[in-house]
């Protein structure tokens, strides 16, 4: 296929969700020209999602589209930045599964994630190789509004934006092949939704902010090391999705749910823990390594 | 090896390329967080170098990385804008090439293209997958000062900024292997340099500006395009590298030289042909298509 057809076709489909007003220039130049809100910081996050190591080939490619948006994004949420723009790279190996067909339901499920999520996407690129998605995701908070891994402090709460390990169970139980309809699992592993909604109540009261996707211990283990402080989990308290298990939970990434340390229980969170000064985890009482989902130490 | 401890190497290894005072948050965090410049624009676009396709196997890791690196960010040149910061998404295979020794000489070369340009590496991403460099790159250009494609109007002068051609002819002539010292064909592959030298006159006194990426006839079709103009181009007077031939100036990639588009020759160009308002594109007074790199043609 033409790489310009290409890129047309995608910047067609995207339609309305390629311009805004605070886009001067969008798709189509050398680069993208946006007007920076007044008094504002930037939050700017990369990720990549590639196939066989993020999603499976089969997948539907909406939902490789959607899950990718989702996943880049969730940094925004974590940051207590409102969304602004992504930037989307795509390579994509050879026409056979990756024709024009199916591009179009890629980006349908790109379109999707954008709307609901309030980002522009600005600019692109398109590249021959193994198929991947890069995306560079752009925010903006109040200036020095951002809310850091670095700032939990003993006795602070510790708490979670929802149920978690839904994609992780996923995953252990064979469920990435889809049919007509999502199970509940495979809506958790294929259908995330970065929590914006959230953006606002962390902004104004938490201390320290991340969103879970390499589990829950291994998130916090990076929250609590940028806070120099430990934390104290009670097991029970922990919300694990309906069909998953605690070490689902604990363990399993993709989640990107909200860890949120502040002095008192935020709305729409859940209480899971404590941080307290003496570095380390503990969970029930025992002491627990912080682990997660590793790309460079499962193989 | 580990994930977070080859981060760590990455980042130590980036030092001093990692902070400025107009960031507030560096590599560590869910994202960066960086200060804008009041009244300026913010200009951002993403380029993807893949293995095999943008750079040999067994190429350097330093000019892996520098090539990468001056790619994404000639395209700021391009706009007329300051360079500002970029986010590098690694996607790094098995660790038999790409060892800790490899990802070292990798972030070298980073880095040195880093200082060259004067960009921040505010951020990245690290995955397991073919290998490719994603890199999003971001500048800043007074309010309203960006220079597009589509301002080329008829009398333009049309110029180049330097002699083009090099790295086509490296590629035909199959001198991809590199040695101990570059050839000057190879200089001009690995070592690319955006023109961010001429940021200033660019923004000041042109009407349209590209870089050229995907070779003179191609680029130029795309500033013509978009700007509703066709051009005549002469032959003699287009600066070709030596070594080279007028062709791999045509439709030769990679060379980064900005052609612009203005009402005078600008200081540091060379004149190639003027705009005409007729669409379509003449070399010598024969009517020429536009062509070049393609990559989802060519094979």
């Amino acid at each position: 296929m033409d790489e310009f057809a290409l890129i047309r076709q995608i910047i067609d489909g995207l339609g309305s969700v390629t311009s805004r007003s605070n886009v001067l220039v969008g798709p189509g130049d050398d680069a993208a020209v946006l007007r920076p809100r007044q008094d504002w910081d930037s939050v700017a996050s990369i990720d990549t999602q590639i196939v066989d190591r993020h999603f499976p080939r089969q997948a539907p490619a909406d939902l490789i589209g959607y899950r990718s948006m989702m996943a880049a994004i969730s940094d925004l949420a974590a940051m207590a930045a409102d969304p602004n723009y992504v930037l989307v790279a795509l390579a994509l190996p050879d026409s056979k599964l990756c024709n024009s067909e199916w591009v179009g339901r890629l980006v349908k499920g790109i379109k999707e994630a954008a709307e609901t999520s309030g980002v522009v996407v600005a600019g692109g690129n398109l590249g021959r190789g193994e198929l991947a998605l890069t995306i560079s995701v752009h925010g903006e908070v109040p200036a020095n509004a951002a809310i850091l891994r670095s700032g939990a402090k003993p006795g602070d709460v510790l708490q979670v934006s929802g149920a978690l390990g839904g994609a992780a169970a996923c995953v252990r139980l064979d469920q990435l092949t889809v049919h007509e309809t999502l199970s509940e699992l495979q809506q958790c592993y294929f259908r995330p939704r970065a929590r914006l909604d959230l953006v606002e109540v962390v902004r104004n009261s938490a201390n320290a902010a991340i969103d879970v996707s390499d589990g829950l211990l291994q998130d916090l283990g990076h929250m609590l090391s940028a806070s120099n402080c430990g934390a104290e989990l009670v097991a029970d308290s922990i919300p694990v999705v309906l069909g998953a298990v605690l070490q689902d939970a604990l363990t399993g990434g993709d989640d990107y749910q909200l860890l949120v340390s502040a002095t008192e229980l935020l709305e729409g969170f859940k209480q899971i823990g404590k941080v307290v000064s003496d570095a380390g985890l503990w969970l029930d009482g025992k002491p627990v390594q912080a682990q997660g989902f590793d790309h460079f130490r499962e193989q």
